[in-house]
C-alpha cells in the first residue's frame, strides 16, 4: 500500500483566512512529487481542544500512515503544539539544549528579546525525535503514536516558511526511512511557454506521443502543473524504469528548445556562472521582479551588474539613454522603445547581455492595439540585437510572473545558441 | 454560543498542492469579517469514500454549526460532491429544472458540449435548497442533516472562484437567518519592528497594557500573526466594543509611530498619491525586491519613478554617481555609501524623495564587524538625509522581506513628519 499522508497547519489567522497557509500547498507538492498519496489537508484555529481531538480522530483513522503539522511552536501563548502533542502523546516535555543555546546566543545578539518568554520554543517532547531549525529558534519534532495496525507517525514544525522548508525535507527523509517507503520510478521536466491543456492533448489524446498500452497501464501515473510561463510535468511508473524514460525522450523531441531538465531559474545563474557571463536589465512592467528574481539565488553578484528599474518615461531617457524620438514616435511600450532600453542597459551595467522590458500590466493603460498583457522585450550583447513580442492577457500579477520567466528562459536560450553550447 | 463554521474543499490537484486552494481562505475571511468562528479548514481529494467519512465525522461533531463545500459539482467523473451528499443525507438526487435550461442554452451556442455528459452538473438534493448559479452552469445546494442537538447546516458550491464567489454570499445570508446568528465586535492593527513574543509580553504579561480583568474574560480573544519585519493582531470581544477600543488605544499610545491601522504596502501608496509625493530607490541587496513591492499595485507610475538596483560597486559609481573613495574608504555596506546611492537615486530619476538599501543578505560575505543581515539604508529629499542600519540575522530570503518592509514602513513615517501630516 502507498503510504497516505495528512498534513495539519495551525493559526487562527489561518482559520480566518486573514493569512494565506502557503506551506500545506508547498509540503502536499513534495510528497506529491516523492509518489506518496495526500490524502487530507487541514487547517485549524490556534485551540488545544480543537487540535487534541482531530489529532484524536486521525489516529483513530487506519488509512493515514503519517501526519505533518505546521504551525504553533511559536513562544507566544497562543502556541499550543508542543503541549497538544504531550497530551496526546503522554510524552513529557523538555528543553532541546542545542536550541537553548541558540536562543540564548540569539538574545546576546539582540537584546530586546526576553529569554524567559522566549524559551518556550525551545520546548520539545521527550519521547520523540528533534528535527533541528538552523534557520529560526523553534525545534520540531518527529515521533509515533500507538495505533491498532500501524503506529502513526507525526511530525510538527515551525509555521514560518522559511524554517519549515528545511525542516520539512529533513523529516520527510527521515519519515521515508522510518515508514520503508519504496520509491517510483519517475521523470520531471519542464516545458516552457506550452499551456497545461495543449501539452495534455499532445502526450495523451489519442496519436499522442503516449503509447496506448501505457496510457492504460494502471502502474503509470502523471501529473502536470501550469507555472507561469512554463509547466512542469512528471511521469511515474512502479517498475518500469525503460518506459517512462522513452515517453519523456519523445516529448523532448517535440518540444526541442522548450523542453527543460530542470527551472530555467536553476539552469541560467548555473551556466551564466560556468560560462563566466554577466547580464544586466532594464526593466518598466515588471518593476524590479526580473532583478528579485535573479538575486533570489546567492552569489548573484557573480553574473549579475544590476537593473535599471525605469518606471517613468523621464527615467528611460536619463539611465538607459533611450533617445526621446523613440518614446514620443513608437511609445514606450514598443519593440524600438525595448531595443533601446536594452542597449542602455548593456552600456550602463557594462554587462555581456542586457535584457528590457516594456508593456502593459494592467489593469489600466490597455488600448485596442496594445491592450493589457502586451509586452516588448529585447536581449543585447555587443554583436547581435534581438526583440520579441509577448501577450499573456491576464492580471497585473500574472502579466509580470509570466513575462519574467519566458524572458529568462528566451535569455538562456539566446546566450546558448550565441555561445554555441 | 457562537456559530462555527468548517470550510471543505475537495479536489485531487489541491490536496496534492498542484493547484492552489484559494477558496477556503475566501470564504473564511468573509465569516470571519461577519464575526463567526472558523474552526476548521479542510481539503481532501476526490475521493467519495474519503468525503463521506469525513462529512460523517463532521456530523459527530456537535461543536459544528454549518459546513460550507466547495469543488466536485463539476459535469466529469471525478466530480462525487452531489452523489455524496445524497449518500450522507439520504436525498434523492433530481435535475434543477433553471439549471438545466442554461445548459441545454449553453450547449446551443459551442456545439462541442455534449449534453448527455454535461447534465450530470445540473443535479441537486430533493431535500434541499438551490443556491442558483448565474455565472456557470452547476448550482448549489443548501440543507441540513440531523444531529443529537441542534442540526448540521452544510452547503455545497462550484470550486470555480468567479462562480462560487457570489453563490457564497447568497449561501451565507441564508445561513445567517437560518442559525439566528450575530456578529461580533474586532480590531486589527500592525505594529512594526517589534517581535511577536515582545508584544504579547508588553501586552498581556503581569503589568502589561491588559486590564486583568479582560484577559480573564471568556468573551475576549485576541490573536497575533508574525510578518517580516512587523506583526498583525486583533482582539475581539463579543459583547463589549468599548473595552477592545480603549485596548487599542493603549498599545497606540505604548507603540507611537510603529503602530499602524493598516499594513505599510497598503498606506503609503494611498498617502504619496494624495500628497503628490514621488519616490526613487537605489537598491544592491534587496535586488529589485523594494521596486517589486511598490509596483505589486495598479497605478504605482503615479507616485514611482523608478529603482537603480546596483548589484556591483561599478555600477553603484556609473549610475548613482557614488565617489569611489567612499566604496574603498568605507565599503559598499556602509552609512556613507547609503547616502551617496539615495543622493544618487534622487538625481538620476528626479523624484521628491530617494531610499536607498545596502546590506549583506548572505549567506556568504559576512564578516565581525558587518554580520549577514547587516543592512544600511538613507532617505534623502531635496533639504533632508538621514541613514539608518537594520539588523536582521536571518536567511537570504527574509534579511530581504524584512528590509523592505522595515524601510517602506520608516520612509512612510519620515515622509509623513517632513510634510506635518
Amino acid at each position: 500500500m502507498r503510504p497516505s499522508f495528512w498534513i495539519l497547519s495551525t493559526g487562527t489567522e489561518l482559520a480566518q483566512g486573514r493569512s494565506r497557509d502557503t506551506n500545506s500547498a508547498e509540503i502536499a507538492r513534495k510528497l506529491a512529487d516523492l509518489g506518496f498519496d495526500v490524502i487530507g489537508i487541514s487547517i485549524l484555529p490556534d485551540d488545544p481542544e480543537i487540535i487534541l481531538a482531530y489529532l484524536q480522530w486521525l489516529q483513530s483513522r487506519n488509512d493515514v500512515t503519517a501526519l505533518i503539522m505546521t504551525g504553533g511552536l511559536g513562544p507566544t501563548s497562543d502556541d499550543h503544539t508542543i503541549d497538544v502533542l504531550g497530551r496526546w502523546t503522554g510524552s513529557a516535555l523538555i528543553e532541546d539544549p542545542t536550541a537553548l543555546r541558540r536562543l540564548e546566543a540569539f538574545a546576546r545578539l539582540r537584546r530586546r528579546i526576553d529569554i524567559e518568554t522566549a524559551r518556550r520554543q525551545v520546548r520539545v517532547l521527550a519521547d520523540a525525535d528533534v528535527i533541528p531549525n538552523n534557520t529560526g529558534l523553534a525545534p520540531g519534532v518527529l515521533g509515533s503514536v500507538a495505533r491498532e495496525t500501524q503506529p502513526l507517525w507525526y511530525c510538527a514544525l515551525p509555521g514560518v516558511p522559511s524554517e519549515m522548508r528545511p525542516m520539512c525535507d529533513m523529516a520527510i527523509d527521515r519519515l521515508r526511512e522510518k515508514i520503508h517507503a519504496t520509491p517510483v520510478h519517475r521523470v520531471e521536466f519542464h516545458v516552457y511557454e506550452e499551456p497545461e491543456s495543449d501539452f495534455q492533448k499532445t502526450v495523451f489524446n489519442d496519436g499522442g506521443l503516449a503509447p496506448d498500452a501505457l496510457k492504460n497501464d494502471p502502474a503509470f501515473r502523471w501529473g502536470v502543473a501550469a507555472m507561469p510561463g512554463s509547466l512542469k510535468a512528471f511521469f511515474e511508473h512502479e517498475t518500469d524504469e525503460r518506459v517512462i524514460t522513452e515517453l519523456q525522450q519523445a516529448v523532448q523531441s517535440h518540444y526541442g528548445e522548450r523542453f527543460l531538465h530542470r527551472s530555467v531559474e536553476e539552469l541560467l545563474p548555473e551556466w551564466l556562472l560556468e560560462k563566466g557571463i554577466t547580464v544586466s536589465f532594464a526593466e518598466s512592467c515588471t518593476g524590479g521582479l526580473l532583478a528579485k528574481t535573479i538575486t533570489d539565488r546567492a552569489g548573484s553578484s557573480a553574473y549579475f551588474a544590476g537593473s535599471a528599474v525605469t518606471y517613468s518615461n523621464q527615467s528611460k531617457q536619463d539611465l538607459l539613454s533611450v533617445p526621446e524620438g523613440i518614446l514620443t514616435t513608437f511609445g514606450a511600450v514598443s519593440e524600438e522603445c525595448a531595443l533601446a532600453m536594452a542597449d542602455g542597459a548593456l552600456k550602463a551595467f557594462h554587462a555581456d547581455a542586457a535584457v528590457s522590458v516594456t508593456g502593459i500590466a494592467g489593469p489600466d493603460g490597455g488600448t485596442p492595439e496594445k491592450p493589457v498583457g502586451t509586452v516588448y522585450s529585447a536581449i543585447v550583447t555587443a554583436n547581435e540585437r534581438i526583440a520579441f513580442k509577448l501577450f499573456y492577457p491576464m492580471d497585473r500579477e500574472r502579466v509580470r510572473e509570466y513575462t519574467t520567466r519566458s524572458i529568462l528562459f528566451r535569455l538562456y536560450r539566446f546566450l546558448q545558441k550565441r555561445t554555441g553550447s
